[in-house]
């Protein structure tokens, strides 16, 4: 891994907050936000407690047909010389091995104070990634 | 157009970054944050100055090649009882009509002083909202 990667990567991994691109079984694109966690160079996250759940599983039914995944971190303040985002290319998958559930939920756990009270219950996705990138308006 | 819808998208204009998913000439899902502003159902952003120009425009390749656009505008905090999240569905373009392009840069400038105090210079583009919707926890 570059050192460019590995920075981009500390960056999305310490991100409360990241969004995901997936395409619609229709082939159109789908974004919504998430909170994950980066373990290596896999993001993870669950579904939990929220309630609508079955909008929510839209995108799961997304990566079911096609488990190609952008996701990006990014941030924002009112001074735009201080912008920056990173982006993750990688390929979804529902994690259904229980070993890797119980790390994907410790991860989550450990960046994420909320689901150490109380753990997801869903399903959860690992992202597997292949690459990270970003870009700074500073730089 | 709905209660519902109107107020996802009075929510989603008072948002200072949106994100927006695009599909690449490859077939990938695409995502990168952009500064917006809304006037009716269309959703404006502007390339502006900043560096790797080059890396940026690939947002207006993939619409050339694929027109499909979803943005989302979230609130993040640490309380998960008060997190939302917008989406808007639609149909980029990029806008060459010069009065178009100046109604798009007064409604850029009107939403982010920033843009007021140094005009974008590169192109305008427009998405055609077919479709806002949303979810918050609370609800």
């Amino acid at each position: 891994m570059s050192d460019d990667a590995a920075r981009w990567r500390e960056r999305f991994a310490a991100a409360p907050v990241a969004r995901m691109a997936t395409i619609t079984p229709a082939g159109r694109p789908h974004v919504v936000p998430v909170t994950c966690a980066v373990s290596g160079d896999t993001i993870y996250w669950a579904v939990d407690h929220k309630p609508k759940r079955s909008r929510r599983l839209a995108r799961l039914a997304n990566l079911a047909a096609n488990p190609a995944v952008a996701m990006v971190a990014d941030h924002y303040e009112e001074d735009w010389s201080r912008l920056w985002w990173v982006r993750a290319d990688g390929t979804g998958r529902e994690v259904t091995d229980p070993a890797e559930r119980a790390r994907a939920l410790a991860a989550l756990a450990a960046a994420h104070p909320q689901y150490a009270d109380r753990p997801p219950e869903g399903p959860v996705v690992a992202v597997d990634v292949e690459r990270w990138s970003g870009w700074e308006a500073a730089r």
